[in-house]
């Protein structure tokens, strides 16, 4: 069970506060089931990334009734703004990466969803990646956990419609539990009640994070300059799945700055002393 | 939790037992995307009552890699030849019909399949009608149950394909659940799966960490030396929540050996030089 603030309206706000984030789509009709699977259960936030084709008839025809979802829908250039204000992000993904990240499954995430929506007052957004190849390691690697929907590993292949029906269907059934059930039954003892201090920070602060984290990685000669990819995405996924709250963030930040500031004046690397933290 | 008969080969057996039965089906397309839901979700029983148009090109094209379903399918003339040889039928229907029948959602229905299944030697049929008005009231008269997906009430028209998805997925929770984990409890299944590359640090090995960190935020000029125990509680919580791994544990503790050669190097604070990273 989530545990709702006793005057939280869960009809009116906790389904908007999940945005459907979708990269790259080639083919304008996966748009159009997309919003229909959205608005069939109740999900009304399509963010579209740089889409192939879009508004398109196709889009329109697919949409049927939800076509008012692609008319309200966000077109963005870039993941970063799609994400700007978003608290928690999810990634679907149907395969492994070399790095192992955390895994839900769609009915545990739309739990984690629900839960996240109702005890933070940030957005959460779920991102579905090209029609061929998914999300990049990099889009990857922006997420807080990666959802899998369980398949016959003999065929595997869900269309991304299929998978957003999938999703946005656990979502509502989630959404539902903690909708009708307020007094709660067995799964409020499965969801960690989130009380904390300080607000998380939101994402798009977090990348400013690990800019600034990367500058000192160098500034002290920490950094393997010839493959600093594989550590700074273990560092990355590490933060990913703490979540920062706001103190904590700060206090990372200054310290940041406090090397940044030491080795400036002792500057032994000349390429670190080119690069301000902000 | 579905109890199985101790000698029952729930891998091979089960989900073999269920024939989904599409009902006048108008779109050829509509079988090719039922085809496909179905195979990823490990279903591969499909049967067709007298379909408008079938075999047909954009059935074909739709079903993917799940060609070889529909070269399966059944084709028949009536329902009646359809449930040949079947003990439990399943409607799906969105509407309630003036004679109220026993209702199940898709989880529910899902679970009671599983059951079924497990506990008849008969086979289970799921019914699914015409895509412009589903199933006569003659059809869904024929059924045990009727089956509904909870939908938004101000939109709730799942198409053909869609609600097909959401079923036969519906269907693989409940059989993976009773296949994976017969003595299982609800718990388990909510816990996120870690399968993670690199094994977790000892708590004493992070009060290391902990002294070490300290050290590097005095040496750099970070840690209020007048109150150092809040900051260092809150990075202390921190990374208790987080659980290093020790990858990421040798990363760390690499940075700080970095950070404090750099100090030394420079050394504006006499204090820190008295003090060894080890």
């Amino acid at each position: 069970m989530v545990a709702l603030p006793p005057d939280f309206d869960v009809n009116e706000t906790l389904l908007s506060r999940i945005r459907i984030v979708m990269v790259h789509t080639t083919h304008p009709g996966n748009i159009g089931s997309a919003a229909r699977a959205m608005k069939t259960m109740g999900l009304s936030r399509l963010y579209l990334v740089r889409p192939e084709h879009f508004p398109h008839a196709d889009a329109t025809a697919l949409a049927s009734g939800a076509a008012d979802l692609l008319d309200k829908a966000v077109v963005v250039d870039s993941l970063d703004e799609a994400l700007q204000g978003v608290g928690w992000v999810v990634g679907t993904s149907a395969r492994l990466r070399h790095i192992p990240w955390p895994r839900l499954d769609a009915r545990q995430a739309a739990l984690q969803v629900v839960t996240e929506c109702a005890g933070h007052h940030l957005d959460v957004a779920i991102l579905f990646g090209r029609e061929d190849r998914g999300l990049t390691n990099e889009e990857l690697q922006r997420c807080h956990v990666h959802l899998e929907i369980p398949t016959n590993p003999d065929y595997s292949v869900l269309n991304v419609a299929a998978a957003m029906q999938v999703v946005c269907y656990e979502i509502r059934m989630a959404w539902l539990a903690a909708n009708t059930r307020p007094d709660g039954d067995a799964v409020q003892m499965l969801l960690p009640r989130v009380e904390w201090d300080e607000p998380l920070v939101s994402q798009d602060l977090m990348q400013q994070f690990y800019q600034h984290m990367e500058q000192v990685f160098r500034a002290v000669g920490f950094l393997d300059v010839e493959h600093p990819g594989p550590m700074l995405v273990r560092m990355q996924r590490l933060f990913q799945r703490t979540r920062l709250d706001r103190l904590e963030y700060n206090l990372f930040r200054g310290f940041f700055k406090d090397v940044l500031k030491m080795t400036n004046r002792n500057a032994p690397h000349q390429s670190s002393q080119q690069r301000n933290p902000r």
